[in-house]
């Protein structure tokens, strides 16, 4: 078994991190291992969402710290192996929301720094009952800096503020509250419901989730006016299907689509 | 009757759409009746809250897909129709904004795709108990790509992500902790409440919630040092008008204000 | 005893607003004491978090409308006089996010117009059960259209509409769903957890907060993409500091850290 496991079923892909012993961290073999898989995801139209997961106690504890403490060795304190650490991790978060499957974070035990942008930049998360949430970066004097980016983009201002400069962390009710996850339920029942989640957005035509999850997160970042000129562009296309068009004679017509797809 | 019915009280207009045979859908007429009564809006100063309410089962239930299907027969499979249509729609959406006047979504029953946009696109929503509201799209392979662009700027990220991915519905009460309406009501109140919160809006000195209304979608979507330059403007051509001169020596003299307005 | 009163204990610095019978409104006083002291803080390296409060019956009811009445003397009606008083008022209110320190808004009583403004601009609030938070100016005819710059980067979209335009309030416990706020206590303990917050995020090393404040602030305004190649750099350097190495390693150790900062 390697550091990142894959398994299917029908049409939905589970990555799961298999380095319990670091507590899934974020090390040069792990980033690697998510930016090959992501790669192979790109193109490939049989897998219609994505589950992330994590063995043992946490879903994954953020950085590997004592690699970036041996990184200081290089030259120049290791700036230039930093630079390129934080580069390929957000590669692998930005490939995240560029892919064209859904995915979903299915989250327990901890997920703290890069382990909680994780979270935050998946589609969406399904969390165990007990799963604690932190950028506690600040306790140890490296501020939450690139995590923030995706965590201030899916919580309230002030609560992203004091999450960061506090360092403490919230539990999985208030992560719900507040919008960092989906859906809250029992730990031996959280793989079922990233499962049915994933089983339930793989059903739908993938061509529209394709075309509606690059879309959602190109009109997100623009003026109103500009996103509805691109997302009524992006509907044009979708209607010009012919599995679209199946699908709006068959609600018509009260009977189940026949996709091709 | 037609399919569009105005009923003016004091100053506030309701407009009450009536097509209930076809849960109110947003036909190429019920969209030229929309856009006929938004421009009659637009220099109307005795007007000052409009709601917007629907007769029969639903609120409103998007798109009209029989309309659409027969649109395939244009040429090049609709492609112009359909561009038109879209356009057509947003054009609507987008002057609810651009209105002097706030509106007020006074909804019932079922809110779905275009139908979940107009609720979304109206500046505050009053919504009764049992209403369910969806960006379901999805379900028949045609992704609500414009009506996220109005649901995606109302609620957070991955809530607007699982509504549109899974086509899933949200109740009232869910709709009221994400932010999509802003009171919950019995379906029996719910017009009594809408009227209120338009009274109370339409009470208000008139010039100033007109340029409070503009100054509001201007402002949001610019960063902070550029929203405060361009609304300071605002407030000093807010303070140089007569009644709100009046407005704060009466307040500062414990007595009504005697607008002109 | 001045308008503005300072208290430093540790490296908290409370400032406090004394000019309980006019219920600390921002006059031209207030806001040059405001100005004055957040000047003199951007150098203050000692001094690691803020906490803003005010005497007597309210935590700041907005602007000196005695003072603007009168202003209405000077030529062109006040033109010029209401220009330079609104720039006076954004220069505090962005000086807040622009220094080094979190500061912490200790609220109570009421917190109206641009002193509900103050509170959304502060980093994180506290507030006291009890206390009143509202936009109400459009109940005098003058839209709180600089207030509303603060408050919409708060809250979701259509309850910012709703207080702006209705002029109505929200209680401390609505404030906090909607995230004005971090915290809601008792009256009596609302110092003493304003002090509790301000303390935990000024036992952190010093420079991660500094460095994390200003890149909060500066990549929430840009595309993630854009954002993720800020901060990235900003980790980068952040890393570079002997105290953060020293904060690394001592957590790899299991040891208290032994900051210079």
């Amino acid at each position: 078994m390697g550091i990142l496991e894959r398994h299917d079923t029908n049409a939905v892909r589970r990555l799961h991190m298999n380095a319990p012993e670091r507590l899934n961290a974020l090390s040069d073999e792990m980033l690697a291992a998510l930016k090959a898989e992501f790669e192979t995801l790109q193109d490939d139209t049989t897998i219609r969402a994505v589950i992330l997961s994590g063995e043992g106690k946490a879903f994954c504890a953020g950085h590997d710290l004592k690699q970036m403490t041996a990184g200081r060795q290089a030259e120049y304190g290791g700036r230039a192996y930093f630079k390129d650490l934080f580069d390929r991790c957000t590669e692998v978060m930005l490939a995240i929301r560029a892919l064209p499957q859904p995915v979903i974070a299915q989250v327990h035990g901890i997920a703290t720094a890069a382990g909680c942008q994780l979270v935050a930049s998946c589609d969406m998360a399904v969390a165990a009952t007990g799963t604690r949430f932190g950028v506690n970066g600040v306790n140890i004097g490296l501020f939450c800096s690139t995590p923030m980016v995706a965590l201030s983009r899916n919580i309230p201002r002030k609560q992203a503020f004091e999450m960061l400069t506090t360092g403490s962390f919230i539990d999985a009710q208030r992560a719900l509250e507040l919008g960092l996850v989906n859906r809250v339920v029992a730990p031996d029942a959280v793989a079922a419901e990233a499962e049915a989640l994933a089983q339930t957005v793989a059903d739908k035509l993938g061509t529209a989730v394709r075309i509606g999850k690059r879309a959602f997160y190109d009109q997100i970042e623009m003026t109103a006016a500009d996103a509805y000129a691109h997302t009524g562009q992006v509907m044009v296309e979708n209607m010009l299907h012919s599995d679209t068009a199946e699908g709006i004679s068959a609600f018509l017509e009260k009977r189940p689509p026949e996709w091709e797809q």
